[in-house]
């Protein structure tokens, strides 16, 4: 037996040689037609999202039987072609790894995206789907590269916790009771301590407070990985499990923070620029138009910067008819693209928010009212990242605590912290989603999650 | 206000310039020591493992009110010194960041690891699990470089399911249902329709089954995150929250994944000797002795290979008195211990388990009895990696599932994959807390993880 190289898609496109060496190459047919005495078909083996086209004989008898979705694996040699792409197999040989029953509900024509939803396991195999996901591995490379080179220790902060941390009380739980036989106190209650863990256990909402005690051993550190929010919300921008990714630093300040997010974010657009070109392209033309000049752009700007107060005041002058009339006191997501696609037209960090509209643990302003944390908001998207300087007054942080109905019993390790050395420090979470939508201009999370999790939602 | 370099204490082992500029270093006091005239501290702040010594003057007020465990900044010139480390500040100004109570509950001695799993908030101040957790940094980004390198598209799979997928049954539910009041149905049952998602949900207890549609996609994925497992189990072995990275490729058999997981494993602990180095010789001074020459030696062997079959036949023939006498059907820790430690004394696959012992999923050989699958066994540690190629034969996978007591209505989009284009592919999952004991000679799980979560402890 000869030995027959197995080459990718990929390889051929990156430059390859051609010779009249028979070469093997398998993946899956995307699709199949017929002149009178040729066949043709499209192979898309994954490596890349183009296909490689294969020309086959058209009276072989096991291209006569493939299908849109078959695994195949085609033996020829690579030949340039007149085509665009340059290249194409000349093939001697078919060989059928499975066939595609005629049920396979991918077609050639435009399915919707609520269609591709109810068929998860197989959308990936579309080419915007393909795009999207190629796309997210990419982002997530460029955030592991970014932050190891420049010197973030990476923390893998527990997923399970025993205290709803922020209060918010949107956790989900996770136990192994038994929901037919809740076990009881003699006063009624659950007696949770028959529960798995020995007491109320749920899923975090952010690795923030874990990460703290490693920002103190590090000095720069993060986490990265799924957070679970149990909101009973059906939007375009909720998800019940989503992914951030959470750096914490030592000796900064809420400037020092800014800049980072500001590098690190031009950092992943310009990885993707670079290394998801031909994705990007795909986005430009089937998604939204103009990507690409708005992702180029977005890493020219110097990202703008004002305060919660200055916001509003812009905003109540702007003459804009809000659905909900500005007030101090929060901020909307119509108000945040507002101030970013009409007011600035660039990114921009809204500074320095109410202490009420934020949590606990971000650090008090002098002015006694307002916290010292910042939203970026992104044109057409609102807030991506959420940062903030932590108190690391061990009295007002107390106190703050104490504003806030928790109880200080449940954040012991959290105090010790600012016992112990305690040190100005700070950091921020980048929704991974909202960055995916923002860069490739899809809509929905829904599409930019392999198998979203949402109310009423968990199948696959 | 003259401009002030801040400075690193890596920088300044990295190589930095020593001159008469005034610089600024920020950190914890790892331990304060006094003679006449001279004050000494030793500073570390998170860049590396290494500490800066710091010279002030005896009489300085606040060198005077600093303890172990306070955050101060220095500023001063860095000098040559005669001391191993060849470097020193030499300080003119200390400013003190926050002082450490008295209690501070990390003192010069050794402590034990029980003790410091009890403040697990301020052990990664050790130097043990600052190294510890350094090195589990390394390990994690050493994963993604080495699978984008090398193809793999990464994929997020969900950490919520809704089916228990492996039927092992040790899983966590999740859920917002209020204990005190479960909904039930008329016929007393459980309403589980009034639970978040409509229907029982648990943790997932791994990927794969989720990754293998983007594997009909990409060719070669991964997903890398963590997994959840409610056995009741106390052992320096078991954690209910780890993490896991499971490969998985297109059109191979299980000798070429044998190939993956040998070359992937030595990239990773070559990976650690390169960038590594100062971590793993603290940890074979202080944690296993031998521990550099033992990874040296697993990346210059060949992994061996050995049926389940000849490894019975190896290990009933080798006179040992195990404490569980070896029988068909099932493996032990103390004999994959056996076989990597005395009999091959380096790490050896062991494959073609009886199917019985193994998951539905797994491919059938022709002798109908056993399953194309492999464990990888390290000495010292036993597995480390369990990988075999998937059923990709649908009509054999239906009787497997059915042999297996499980419902293919459950798995009908697992079992889509085989009906549109099924194809030859399989993959691994390797244990990072396992890989973790292996690379730093930790032996307790507990002790790899920065907030161990087991039965009746989730603190923190």
């Amino acid at each position: 037996m000869i030995f027959m190289k197995k080459v990718l898609v990929k390889e051929i496109y990156d430059g390859f040689e051609a010779t009249d060496t028979i070469i093997s190459l398998s993946g899956w047919v995307r699709t199949v037609r017929r002149s009178k005495e040729v066949g043709f078909i499209e192979l898309n083996d994954g490596s890349c999202l183009k296909n490689l086209q294969i020309v086959i004989s058209a009276e072989d008898e096991n291209f006569n039987s493939i299908t849109t979705g078959s695994a195949i694996k085609a033996e020829g040699c690579i030949i340039k072609s007149n085509r665009e792409q340059g290249y194409e197999l000349q093939a001697e040989r078919l060989i059928i790894e499975g066939l595609a029953d005629s049920g396979y509900p991918i077609s050639k024509k435009r399915h919707s995206f609520e269609y591709l939803r109810t068929i998860a396991h197989l959308r990936c195999r579309t080419n915007t789907f393909s795009t999207i996901f190629r796309l997210r591995s990419l982002l997530t490379f460029a955030v592991h590269e970014y932050l190891n080179k420049n010197g973030f220790v990476y923390i893998a902060t527990p997923c399970i916790t025993s205290s709803d941390c922020e209060g918010a009380g949107e956790t989900f739980k996770i136990t192994t009771l038994d929901f037919n036989n809740i076990p009881k106190k003699q006063d009624g209650s659950v007696d949770y301590s028959k529960d798995f863990f020995g007491k109320e256990s749920y899923m975090t909402v952010s690795g923030q407070l874990n990460l703290e005690p490693f920002c103190a051993a590090f000095g720069k550190v993060y986490t990265f990985g799924p957070s679970f929010r149990a909101e009973n919300s059906n939007t375009t921008r909720h998800s019940a499990e989503f992914w951030q990714v959470e750096p914490e630093m030592a000796f900064m300040e809420l400037p020092d923070i800014m800049s980072v997010i500001e590098d690190m974010t031009k950092y992943l657009i310009n990885y993707l620029l670079e290394h998801g070109r031909n994705e990007l392209e795909f986005c430009d033309t089937f998604i939204e138009n103009g990507l690409i000049a708005k992702l180029e752009n977005t890493v020219s700007v110097n990202f703008a910067s004002v305060t919660y107060t200055e916001a509003l005041d812009i905003l109540q002058k702007s003459g804009e008819n809000f659905e909900m009339p500005v007030k101090y006191g929060s901020f909307h997501t119509e108000w945040e693209k507002y101030l970013a696609e009409k007011v600035y037209k660039k990114p921009v960090f809204v500074t320095d928010y109410p202490k009420e509209a934020k949590s606990f643990y971000m650090r008090l302003n002098d002015d006694g009212k307002t916290v010292s944390a910042t939203d970026l908001m992104f044109p057409g998207l609102g807030e991506i990242v959420g940062a903030s300087a932590r108190e690391e007054r061990l009295d007002v942080l107390l106190e703050r605590l104490n504003e806030c109905g928790l109880d200080p019993e449940a954040y012991w390790w959290y105090l010790d912290l600012r016992k112990y050395g305690t040190f100005r420090h700070g950091g921020f979470g980048m929704g991974i989603e909202r960055m995916m939508r923002y860069v490739t201009g899809m809509e929905n999370i829904r599409d930019v999650i392999p198998f979203p999790r949402t109310p009423k939602n968990a199948e696959f």
